[in-house]
């Protein structure tokens, strides 16, 4: 039969020299691209031996749910190491799995819907088809050349050509929508016409049914699925999602419509939103949890694999991208990829090459001016700590009403933490692996996050088409050197209540671990009650309240007040002083609080199911009408227990005060010991929207005036 | 000055070749040997240039103590580092340290005592101050060849015999103890004794003050502090502490009092405590939390690694041994350790290393004859399991009101769990780093272990003395096979309830991992109430109980109850099922529970101070005169929620049936499905005190009969 020289994301001529080096065992035994690809064969080896199946039927997390799935990506896997090794018993692998999908998939049923997912044939909703077929139709093109006529027409006849049809017939409405989803749909069908010759329908796939690459389409898609900055609008654990069938088109649209310059496309889109992906993570590789997310979906998602490798391949080399894939432990097994792996085998050692992001703002919306996610990083020590603050758009059908949101990362632990979603994905005895009730009930309120709280409230009412049609509004943003800050306003979350956040991180030569301090600030005509959340986790070990026990009544009716237990409370002092053990260290929060009380709170109340983690929180309640929350958080000290080794079990900054506020500006002083010298600083915020470098700001608080131009001032006197 | 040829530990001519090795650079550098030296050196390194430091007096975790333990470990180490390399910036080091001991501590105020212990001048308790002296006399011992007479007698004088003064005259009626102190205190004294050639008070460390080797001294300590099957009365976080003492002055001995036989003594004490030891460690290296104890302890202890290259040495090579070394990261860093590093080098790869040790019975008191503790082991697919039980004696004044108290380890994870002390060692804020009120209030209290409650009481009324005159009784134990069971009796534990336990690890060809079966069975005059704890960690995802949510009262006032909230309550059916997700693998609790009520608890009522760690519990509530609790624990499936995989969130087993019990035996049917085929199983146990092997039996219950000979029987009918 004729050989095939040419494949949906690469050529015949690309894959020749790479399969000559492996088959000649020429590849370096212990380099990173063998490493990957004796990875992938360990996964895919034992399939050779095992016994085959097609079930029917099953629920998220089931046996014939994951076997599905399982199989696909066997198809794949078992192709592509047939292209790189030559070997036959791959191919005849998938060819076998194929041709028992072959026989069975025409007399399928529709399955039961279970969520707004159309259902498919395979699985309860189509999104699981789509991706099925992507990675199905992709191990189909790497053996097709081994096949006789009369197999591949059964394949393509009983598989991929009702696959299509389901997708851009049966469910023609669903193809063109712009989601995550749509982004599937048509990297699965736009492949599978690829390969099947079909080019009227990967026409469809890439300009949308109606041809317009407005509608619908791949590029539609890229165009109105990211902000210029690059950022998704639904947060990095759907943004990790998107960027798999993303990527993969993009890579067979570069080899077979050059015409498009895919990559170069619509500004370098591409490029710029897996840049912007990456920017978001931890430095443990971790994703922020930014709308729904799991907390532990991280940068070796195969998605983030993929995308690392096609930036370095189409964009060019930087050192975060190396450190990243080798924190990622693996390289995506293609032809591009290879010189990344020789990058990756040329690094320095792992050490030196954790990636190093530098801090960032995301702008949101097709404009790009619809607020941003502001990202802060300071490396102290080797040790690198993170702020995230989200003052963009609301997340659409996944998004958490938490504008203003903080969260921060230090000591390789999340510190001021997100919940996550309430979901166990695929875990079949918690309701199917789906979303759980108490993801709206709990996870995506507002109180479930580390932003203010007014009238034991919801922001937007948890009206989803409200939040979506607001947004936060930048205010500064400054992110290089020992002193970074980012601010912003949110002045339409909750009804006649105006909400600004200033968020510094500095890096300061006394202290082991950078500073981070808060400044949140509301104002309204009328009074309110504003409660200001501190997730955390671990055992106090250290306050200045005096916390009585209370009966444990729940705190509230909704809104995520109904999950809450009051564990106990007490009267704040002038500066509130609370320490905590996370793991091996120490975390101290410091804020100036008369008259205010503290709530010691957790989750699991209402919660029959046991659906909810039990988490602690602090809530900081006061009530006013101009209030601003001024806070501190220091990380000090180690506790190794198993060693018995404790020391820095006291944070080295002892006070924080509100020298004054009003509408031009803040300042706050911070008081010490660093170091064994006593220590003093003065913070000067630009409260102004229309602040800009040039501003002057002159302010009188107790006879004393503090003047400074621009965004902000911070002074320290060592005394 | 004339060179010293022997040390307390080795002679001239046992160091003088490691030290050739080690300055020809002929140590082979990736090897066990050179890579301990170079950690060491890692820590001892930066103090060459670091400014010294002697503070005065500071509170367990703050810089002052910490700095007086680390200057003695430092100038241990940096002695032993001269001897090693012939480094002179070693010996000066220690040197320095020295002197400027030798400076200040004649003119140092006793500290205020703050505990039972005495106070020394450095430390809040002589405790300390013993393990100061015979780190810094080891020290000493090694660089004291490069000190002019008059500054060894500033040492001598100011430091070392003031401190024998205090530990033998000033303190002498605490020298004699018999207790995990008094080992550090002959030792260090012993060791003292030895380097300033003070033969008389060596003596005394040896035979005791008396001279009788009865009422005090090494010897006696020997003989009374181990029983015959090396187990320590306290358990092995106390243990581990005792044998750091016990080993460096054995080897003294063995070098220097060759005639003591201090290897041979007392049937080869020091050898079989040291296999104890090591015996009941989980396969993670943590120890089991056995009366008073941190949960994550393990072999890395300092005292561990001593041991292990001391039994080496001293009692020969076995794979076990080599295998601990290996997970210990390090070999302790003296002549006799080097032919154990080179069996580290030697040996096959990490994975197959891991030690297996035995299953194993090690009886308690000095003639072995007060009850035991039970190890049992299975190892299936790699992943080895154990369960320990609990019927020895109580733990003197560290000891827990637990006996038959049960835990679990499976998959990297106790299952079933021990809460631990309630103490954060070192840490300076939470009571100075002492034992907190909790500890007995809720650590130390029968319900915050794996072991049946009556009537919401304490064993023995949480009487120590009461409870130091009763022990468990062994019933049997049969350790070897893919059948293992160990049972006892505690019937002197609650006032007129006789109590038998009988635990089952079952490994089935049918399941990934072992079965966990308990028979626990009670048996009184009068109706009580029975409470069954189950203290477990992670989400439940599973449960056939209707779990009504309760308005979390506490569950007591006293007993430990009163630090337990109430969460939720269900009547039980027949056969109760839950199921938890701990980190990636699931556990399925089956108990037959007709009539009965389950209450989930968590911990952290009256707790004002948050000294607990909050933890969830299971009560399994029962009331009767009889009662068997019969249980089954299994572990299934996996979760990986960074990777979005999962199965087997189901279990295999369904139910549990008790066919009859009484004193004669007890007869328990399982049944499930497991590898697609039915199974059923049918337990009987033996309840006879008078047990034997060829003890028959016969009951009938339902028209049935029931017959085996000896211990136990299990049927397993594949239907």
């Amino acid at each position: 039969m004729p050989e095939i020289d040419s494949y949906p994301l690469f050529s015949g001529t690309q894959i020749a020299p790479l399969r000559a080096l492996i088959t000649a065992g020429d590849l370096p035994a212990d380099g990173f691209f063998a490493t990957s690809l004796a990875q992938l064969q360990a996964r895919v080896d034992p399939a050779l031996k095992a016994k085959l199946d097609v079930p029917g039927h099953g629920e998220a997390g089931s046996y014939a749910h994951n076997r599905h799935r399982d199989n696909a990506h066997t198809i794949e896997a078992a192709g592509r190491l047939y292209q790189m090794t030559g070997n036959r018993d791959y191919a005849r692998l998938a060819t076998e799995i194929l041709g028992l999908y072959a026989e069975r998939y025409p007399a399928m049923p529709y399955q039961q819907q279970k969520n707004t997912n159309p259902p498919g044939r395979l699985f309860h909703q189509i999104l699981n088809e789509h991706m099925w077929l992507l990675y199905a139709v992709l191990g189909y093109s790497h053996v097709r050349e081994t096949l006789p006529e009369t197999q591949r027409q059964a394949i393509e006849n009983n598989i991929f050509h009702p696959m299509i049809e389901m997708f851009t017939v049966t469910y023609r409405h669903d193809f063109d929508r712009i989601h995550n989803h749509g982004l599937w749909a048509v990297a699965a069908v736009g492949i599978c016409a690829l390969v099947l010759g079909e080019d009227r329908v990967l026409d469809q796939a890439i300009f949308g049914l109606e041809g317009d690459s407005i509608s619908g389409g791949y590029l539609a898609q890229i165009k109105r699925l990211f902000a210029p900055s690059g950022y998704y609008i639904e947060g990095p654990y759907y943004h990790r999602f998107a960027i798999r069938p993303l990527c993969l088109f993009a890579e067979a649209l570069h080899l077979h419509r050059p015409e498009l310059d895919i990559y170069g496309f619509h500004d370098q889109a591409i490029g710029k939103t897996i840049r912007a992906l990456l920017m978001t993570s931890y430095p443990n590789g971790r994703f922020p949890a930014l709308n729904d997310a799991s907390l532990s979906m991280d940068i070796k998602d195969e998605g983030v694999v993929i995308a690392v490798a096609v930036h370095h391949a189409r964009y060019g080399h930087c050192d975060a991208l190396v450190g990243t894939a080798r924190q990622q432990g693996q390289v995506w097994l293609y032809p591009c990829a290879f010189e990344l792996a020789q990058a990756v085998d040329a690094a320095p050692s792992e050490q030196e090459q954790r990636p190093y992001w530098p801090s960032v703002e995301l702008n949101e919306g097709m404009q790009g001016d619809r607020g941003a996610q502001g990202f802060l990083r300071q490396r102290q020590h080797g040790d690198i700590t993170q702020a995230v603050m989200n003052y963009g758009q609301h997340g659409m059908g996944h998004g958490h009403f938490d504008t203003l949101g903080l969260t921060l990362f230090s000591r390789d632990q999340e510190v001021l933490r997100e919940y996550g979603f309430g979901r166990w994905v695929n875990v079949e005895t918690k309701f199917g692996g789906r979303y759980l009730d108490e993801n709206k009930s709990w996870a995506r309120q507002t109180v479930a996050h580390n932003t203010v709280v007014v009238d034991q409230g919801c922001q937007n009412a948890f009206d989803v088409a409200l939040a979506d049609s607001h947004h936060g509004e930048r205010h500064f943003f400054s992110g290089t050197g020992p002193v970074q800050a980012m601010s912003a306003f949110a002045n339409q979350h909750y009804a006649g209540v105006g909400m600004q956040r200033t968020v510094l991180l500095l890096e300061l030569d006394a202290l082991s671990s950078p500073l981070l301090i808060d400044l949140f600030r509301l104002s309204s005509e009328q009074t309110h009650q504003y409660d200001y959340p501190v997730h955390y986790q671990g055992q106090i070990t250290h306050s200045n309240v005096d916390l009585q026990p209370t009966e444990r009544r729940v705190l509230g009716t909704d809104n995520g007040y109904q999950h809450l237990f009051d564990l106990a409370r007490g009267p704040t002092p002038q500066c509130l002083s609370l320490t905590w053990l996370q793991d091996n260290c120490f975390h101290t929060w410091l804020a100036a609080a008369e008259g205010a009380e503290l709530i010691l709170a957790q989750t699991g109340a209402n919660d029959p199911s046991f659906n909810l983690r039990r988490q602690d929180c602090l809530l900081l309640r006061q009530h006013g009408r101009d209030h601003l929350f001024a806070s501190l958080f220091e990380t000090h000290g180690q506790f190794d227990e198993a060693s018995e080794h404790c020391e820095g079990a006291r944070g080295a900054m002892q006070h924080i005060d509100i020298l004054g506020h009003n509408d031009q500006g803040s300042v706050v002083a911070i008081r010490g010991e660093a170091a064994g010298a006593p220590f003093l600083m003065t913070l000067m915020i630009s409260n102004r929207a229309d602040v800009c470098p040039t501003t002057e700001h002159r302010l009188f608080f107790n006879n004393t005036e503090y003047h400074w131009q621009g965004y902000f001032a911070v002074v320290t006197n060592k005394e």
